[in-house]
């Protein structure tokens, strides 16, 4: 039995990993057909990438026919699995929502605040197409989304299409895990953490190590090893005694844009000011990233893949896809429906948790009730998803104001306005769903 | 590492299976003490018990000690597990279950309707008895318990005791999965359902055969089954057409007592005239049993313990243990507090629910909301549960009569007090919670 | 400012009463127009009906303006307020609801059990079509229904039309008042009671008299008083004391159906065979009372009409008209949307409720969680009527068994599709919904 | 008979009001004794206030008995009434938190933000002594709380004391409708609002004129009228046209502080170089007031009481004690249990609502679900009280720590530390329930 996978945004610089993922996991899960797909203007990027997963399959010596192509609705003919790493408007487009918030005195960032919620507008059109073509040429086939906001655009997909398979995927709770595991100087699969939350904003509710609860330690160790806690692509600013000791949760290193704002955006002025804002980092990055791929000796995953930041996403998507062909019934950490797994949450609210991963998709364990330190921030953030995902949907104005007012990391009710309009003029060739010729953002 | 389970109500002719469990599975989990409590009244059986158990230990050669003692407090001291198999006012109380509802033109039921709330009724006060001992004694440990019914005994105790480590087993999922396997003529480890409602009130609301769902299939063939998807002890008048199709759900045995009561009332009716209650046919097949055990030739589970109604009750205790004390995280069918898992149904009721199984005990699987076609009917019986939950923890006459009217085999405003007169008056010794010198039921 | 009316079964025996209302509360609201529709059929009563209202009238010496016409969208156009009281297929069609249960050993009755839903199958397409007509002729008007099951035709067409305005009435609000006054010899306007429920399925939980709270007062003389608290149409078999103490709430008459569903059926099995059903008895009372209106010299509201079992229903929708059209804000109980009124059901579950009356409708005041004794109950009904309301408006005949079957007077599976066939065998002619050629129900 | 008032805080300036509101509806509610109570270092304020009530009964030529006491417990035998208007630490500590937060770039304000935070931990404890000394001394008598942070205190009360007859006033309610008053050019009587949110932070939902729904025309000019809408201790900054026109709803003073946060901080900033605290100023007003009530030719309210900032409160509190004492069952403002009136909150969350008053109380009208543009901002804002009232009332630090870290004017793990160490030093003599001996926050 053969497996056909579909990566879209298929000339992405992480793409190595994920095919890298296929190969190791061929003995379990015979993925014998990849096809990416990309858009026309990637074109060079994708043949490079293309050029590389065949060197890597060629070495590997497995019977894997890679592909790729700009035609996304043939790819997705008889595909199984089709994961979405896409960019809309690109690096570009990022180091907009990134220096306009900064320059009005807000959080410029990828995936929270206005920035995140402007990548949100852009994704979601797309990814609501993409679902809506899987309905009609794969309607079996499950979709993983890594594309970020990953919480927000899995949710607004699983609503709005008619296509329900689909799960969104994240390496914060690796490398969460990983964290943990570097205090206790233990492998990371000897640690389990109860997650609470969505995306980019859950909770370590309990760490387990070897199956016995070291909540408390975990604690204290963290505030012990303070700064060194966190993922590569974050800089944390180390968490406070109190924090951690009130919260007794292990926080994410997102939580410091809500929780340290003012220190936050100090710190990112004056890296803007340096060395540009993270987007123009990562663009040189990429730059060095392509030149080693072009390398035709190069057969395999390159180390420098590790530092870009979103390692571990492929990962995430591999372990999942090998669940769910072989109803493998373990627990792995996805956005999927509540389902009631946190009953202050409604059942179609999409939420970052454990989940047994079986033939039909996850299936949450039960979290209860949000411990009462959180359960006003997180209703707060999910209402704030809601208008997100009402506004990217509708394209009404009134809603994406809304959605931006109720942004803890904008929460003013003029410069709400003004975000609002700089962006949507800054990005509205990639924001159809808004009317832009309406006097009303003039 | 040495286990030591302590087993109440060991004087049961269930015990030897329990014991069988446990030898078969030593080389997975260290059981290598064990001990039976009983009451002194039944010292003959459990002298028996701890015979036969002895002679099974000495034939598998484990270093396995049994004893068995009438003092519980010095038998918990120490304990790592604790099951409870015990029947209040043993078969003549069961008798009086029966026979006073059947007398009145009500179902007379183990586990349903008047006699089951007065089971509960007389069990509750001795269960809260043994977890609060075990909070003291051995507060780690885990109560394992059987002793029907048992949803609403787990409920009890885990609700009014200080101790939380309570898990409710019934071998009822295990029949309907064993049934299931029987139409599809496959093992029934290959089968799998999720199960959606309370112990005894369970529906199977999705099968799956190696991880297929075959649910539409298993629906048609238990049509066409009909009669011979029952456990042993339920004789099923099978279910019509229009019921399972509209219903699209596998329903228990114990759901005749409710869909088809007055076709089981005349069946029980007859039996009654012909052969006696239940727990006067069970009388008989009990000394019969225990004739058996008594011979010293034995040394194994006798088959004839197969036949008694209750078997792999003690499997699903076994397997229990063993995922706990490994911290295996298999999905086992528990009851536990729904923790979210129904979103129709608070945090705090106990279901019967597929949970993965962990050191720290089960984390339910979510299942959303009910189902509209039974939405209504789990609900009122889980608000019947609470009813018979507060009148056996406060003996108060006005609740027991609302436990009663409201329970669907009752139903009656007149008949609910005869009822309730009659077996308060029957049960007296066995219920101290009742003040039953009251003016009130005389 | 002139108000027009329009009166839907305007031919009904009923009609006198509600013409008297008007004349009565002329002062208050000036209804200037009311126009009487009925179906061809009701040729005769409907127009003894308009001649007798019109000489109302002149003996008022007010300048109200009676017509009628069988031409029901034309009568709509301009209309404030429509009033419904409408009986689909007549007295013929009840007598089948009640025999058709009956012969079968079920309760008979017009608006529970079987009958109950099928009243319900009937009626419900047709509100839905006066609904539908009124959004788009007079969308500012509000459709008053007295036409029972009125909880569940009100909360079908209030879910299932885009006319939202829509408020159903019953008269049993007013008959516990007053029999409550009875019971303390005082004017029934100095009663008042907060009743929880459905209708047809309301508790009296508090009572208060002159403002002070008397409840404990009132159950005790309800016990004493026994079976003479009673409204016309249903004769009272009493409750017992235990049922009123455990309670501690005040029954409504219909209660009887499911608290004493075998004395009920016996006591109507013998009706049936010396009387008749109730429909029966109907018809001939109906038969009288026309003879009554024909009498051209009279010009009042026949005192004769308030022993037919319906009195007050008009009484309940003038006072509803006048403080909508002068925004009374005053308290008044009627069925309408839930609206977190009851914290155990949703906010779009119509209740009959206390609300207070405002010029955009009613608001209800809030009554927190059910009682412990009813939650399970009123939960379960609520879900049954969202089954029947289910089956009514997609005429699916799995759905409509599922109804039959999760009723507590029905709730056999065997027998509920009995009654299902028959039933929709007798009714055939006003169940368009249904597709009654299928195979199924042959 | 005769009604017993008892006023705590009875030196206030605000007194004069109140003496003046019972002497108008003397009328109505014969209330013939008024007891002050004050504390010892409040004599003087005490006694100026005692005569100058004792000038104003005795203009009225009413038979109303006043006189005044340092002994609460004494005063309390007998009331039927008790209204608190009391400032725990007085002026001085509202000087303090008005003053440490700004000092740290925080909005410093008496009902919001940190101080607001504060003033309810040093006014919780002595509100449920109060509460609790009722319940001993007067159990049927209404508790009218006049003192803020109102909604927080009141759900404390009534969560946390065995006396539940408590009822929060705020004149906000009142402040609102009389400014959209201003704006139709109307009386204040004519403008009934939907009021939906807690205490300082509701919004208008809906808005009447003469009961005709007129919002949108009220957005409107709210939009055109913009900074003249305000309360007089309030200065407004004004609203934008995209905020009305996407909230939909009217907004209340206080949202200026989180929607303008950095705009408020700015002003603030300024006025407190400028002429000092708000704190500072009210202490000059006050002066002020007190030599005016000295003139013992003044025998009635004095004008320039209105220009206090809390006028009406007194009157909302008249008004209170009309209904209920009379079971007028007309619709107030109050604070109160939820009770189901917003589904998205619990039914025992005090929230400020519409209630129709009884002789047994508000009884809240339902108002639904939350309009989604604000559920998550209210449910936030009503878990972070939840927190103040824990920490409150148990004087724990870190749940201390919490309430400041997720109000949404702190929000900031390290400063949240350093305003709650400094405050806690600042207030110590007031705050007996945080042991401030701890090492915690040395």
């Amino acid at each position: 039995m053969t497996i056909k996978v579909v990566i879209i945004g298929g000339g992405s610089s992480y793409t190595p990993e994920i095919i890298e993922g296929f190969i190791e996991r061929y003995h379990n899960v015979r993925i014998t057909e990849i096809v990416l797909v990309d858009i026309p203007t990637g074109k060079a990027k994708l043949e490079t990438i293309a050029s590389l997963a065949k060197r890597m399959v060629k070495k590997s010596q497995l019977p894997i026919r890679i592909s790729y192509t700009f035609h996304r609705r043939e790819a997705l003919i008889g595909a199984d699995f089709v994961t979405t790493q896409i960019r809309v408007g690109g690096l570009e487009a990022r180091i907009k929502d990134e220096r306009i918030p900064l320059k009005h005195g807000f959080v410029g960032q990828e995936t929270n605040g206005a920035g995140g919620i402007f990548k949100a507008f852009r994704t979601i059109p797309i990814l609501l197409n993409i679902a809506s073509d899987m309905h009609e040429l794969c309607p079996d086939a499950w979709l993983i989304n890594f594309t970020n906001p990953a919480g927000i655009v899995t949710e607004a997909v699983i609503k709005h299409s008619p296509h329900k398979r689909v799960i969104g995927v994240c390496n914060i709770p690796f490398n969460m895990k990983s964290g943990i595991a570097k205090m206790f100087d233990c492998d990371v699969r000897d640690i389990e953490i109860e997650f609470v939350g969505m995306n980019h904003f859950i909770f370590g509710k309990t760490v387990w190590l070897h199956g016995e609860n070291v909540t408390d330690e975990a604690l204290k160790r963290l505030v012990e090893y303070n700064q060194s806690y966190s993922p590569a692509n974050i800089v944390s600013l180390g968490w406070s005694k109190p924090f951690i000791e009130s919260l007794k949760m292990v926080p994410n290193p997102y939580h410091q844009y809500y929780f340290q704002t003012k220190e936050v955006l100090e710190k990112d002025l004056q890296a803007f000011q340096d060395i540009g804002t993270r987007a123009e980092v990562v663009q040189q990055v990429e730059i060095n990233l392509f030149e080693t791929y072009q390398d035709t000796e190069l057969m395999e995953k390159p180390k420098e893949l590790e530092q870009r930041g979103g390692a571990y996403y492929s990962d995430a998507a591999c372990n999942l896809i090998e669940s769910i062909y072989t109803n493998k019934q373990d627990i792995q950490t996805v956005n999927t429906f509540n389902n009631g797994a946190i009953s202050d949450l409604k059942d179609d609210d999409v939420i970052e948790v454990n989940a047994v991963i079986t033939s039909e998709g996850p299936r949450p364990l039960t979290i209860g009730s949000l411990p009462n330190s959180i359960k006003g921030l997180i209703t707060k953030m999910k209402n704030m998803e809601h208008l997100v995902i009402q506004a990217a949907t509708t394209g009404d104005y009134n809603q994406a104001y809304l959605a931006l007012l109720m942004n803890p990391l904008v929460a003013n009710e003029k410069k709400a306005k003004t975000l609002l309009d700089e962006l949507l003029e800054a990005h509205k060739d990639y924001l159809p769903q808004f009317n832009l010729k309406e006097e009303k953002i003039l």
